[in-house]
């Protein structure tokens, strides 16, 4: 089964991206036709009012998909495919404006992002970008979380458009593959979020992950090392499920009970937790310290011709059954 | 000064083109870096339903661009440079949606026009799309009638936005040229459109063109030969004001008082008119006649090339304004 997603580059990957996507585009890997690609493109619907950073985060994301080890993938970014661009013209065709209105995410980050500018044409047409980076590549399943489903739904909805009106099948209907995202909020216990300057990167080293994890929040009631907790509602749970704690159930027992009976304070519990997050992250630290640019040029150059032969023969497909000189 | 403009290949070239749009055209190759191109991808805003002569039309209007003589011109076709596509998307991140609701062209048609679906964001795109066609060659001037002022407006107004949010001035401001274009009416004396069935083709033969003239409506007021009529409501007059009748003042005299006088009659003013069209059309009919499909492929060939070099040149500088990786 051929595969497909990308992240935008517009800020620094932190640890919710590893557990949430990287981890799961890892097991996806294994049996299928993955593509995995940055998209500096979409960075630009909301953020094209300060593009300072946008290449320097393009080369860091690409380089955090081969540390995290992303090595069977196809690993491309989208500017470099421009027949992204093309198809995207060429959809906006059959694609309905009331369409793009009515996008359940269009009319909520218009409301509630208040610091960026959402006015602009290329923030309601992304929809139409993302479903041209689906179907170029005939991409079978996209792993999205929630709130991406609809998007992947409209993608559907838009090959069926295509494929009706120019009476030939060119582009297969996508399957969302819904994967359940694991909560991890940020360390002051509110959303993730660069706003809120809560965020654990997934790059950074043992000394900088304890100093941002040691201070973490926990239950508000434990105020005390004697006071009962409860980690059914501490931040720094959720975290120790998803760094392996729960697959040990020593482990879970000493946790549970140290927490719930007050026998072990919320520090010896971080110092578990960081134990295990330095187990898993080191190695990609160490391959992220050895990625020269070269490596990243070469990985680029490899995954950019494979996208991009692939790409080309899908335009072929749409411009014929359009009908269109070139 | 570099000069840009284009025509959808939506139809049959009529009559109506060739006054108001190739002569113009013509004057203008003479002194000028002109660049004239098919536009089928803007043929699709409006005529995605139905393709089927997309291809043929556009092969057509390239053929008649030979025709007419715009030899000094670097011709191409707009679907060869995929560039505008790219350029087009990265235009509508700083393109606001409203600027492109309140073009006075898009609700009125969407209003007038009930035959063809025009909710397609591909419609409301299609000034952004016309920004980059203009804006990648860095055209100077946009020769345009009276109702696409306002795009070459938001053609500057866009470029201005571009140069201000990304700090370099990529983009000159074109100007419009605007000409007068002299009015044709059909051979019903309604306004010359296909769905009324009363447009005159550009490329026929004196037969058929004889076969339409000497038919056409003239002045209702004159049913017969001995009733004086009126040239300054006559369509007919029109004809002869666009094909040089005019420049003669014998034949100026000859016609107005032989009209208004009923001195001659309706057929014999229409044979003047038609002489005159013969004699300026004939070469053209000719040349089209021998340009081979050898010989379109050869001036597309030349002509994408030219404009492909400007245009990736120019999206060189566009993505490092931007900042983007490629």
């Amino acid at each position: 089964m051929r595969i497909l997603s990308g992240i935008r580059p517009t800020g620094r990957v932190h640890i919710g991206h590893f557990v949430g996507v990287f981890e799961n585009w890892l097991k996806l890997q294994e049996n299928n036709d993955t593509f995995f690609f940055v998209a500096d493109w979409h960075a630009l619907t909301t953020n094209f009012e300060d593009t300072s950073t946008l290449k320097e985060y393009t080369k860091e994301l690409m380089k955090t998909f081969m540390a995290v080890g992303l090595n069977k993938s196809t690993l491309f970014v989208q500017s470099a495919i421009k027949e992204h661009a093309e198809l995207m013209l060429l959809l906006s065709m059959v694609t309905p404006v009331s369409w793009l209105e009515r996008v359940p995410t269009y009319k909520e980050m218009k409301q509630q992002i208040a610091d960026r500018d959402l006015s602009n044409s290329g923030f309601l047409m992304y929809p139409v970008l993302q479903a041209a980076d689906i179907l170029i590549y005939k991409a079978d399943g996209v792993p999205v979380g929630e709130d991406q489903v609809y998007h992947v739904e409209l993608t559907r909805e838009i090959a069926r458009r295509f494929n009706y009106i120019f009476k030939r099948e060119v582009f297969p209907e996508p399957k969302e593959l819904l994967s359940k995202v694991p909560k991890m909020l940020g360390t002051d216990g509110r959303k993730m979020s660069k706003s809120y300057g809560n965020t654990i990167p997934l790059i950074t080293t043992e000394n900088e992950m304890s100093k941002m994890i040691l201070p973490m929040i926990t239950d508000p009631a434990r105020k005390r090392k004697t006071d009962p907790g409860n980690p059914e509602i501490c931040p720094v749970w959720d975290y120790h499920k998803a760094f392996g704690t729960t697959d040990n159930p020593e482990e879970t027992q000493w946790v549970m009970e140290g927490c719930t009976q007050a026998k072990i304070g919320c520090i010896d519990c971080k110092k578990l937790l960081l134990k295990h997050m330095v187990e898993r992250l080191s190695p990609i630290w160490e391959r992220y310290d050895k990625i020269t640019d070269d490596d990243v040029s070469e990985t680029l150059e490899e995954g950019n011709a494979k996208a991009s032969s692939i790409a080309k023969q899908t335009m072929e497909e749409a411009r014929n059954a359009i009908g269109l000189m070139y």
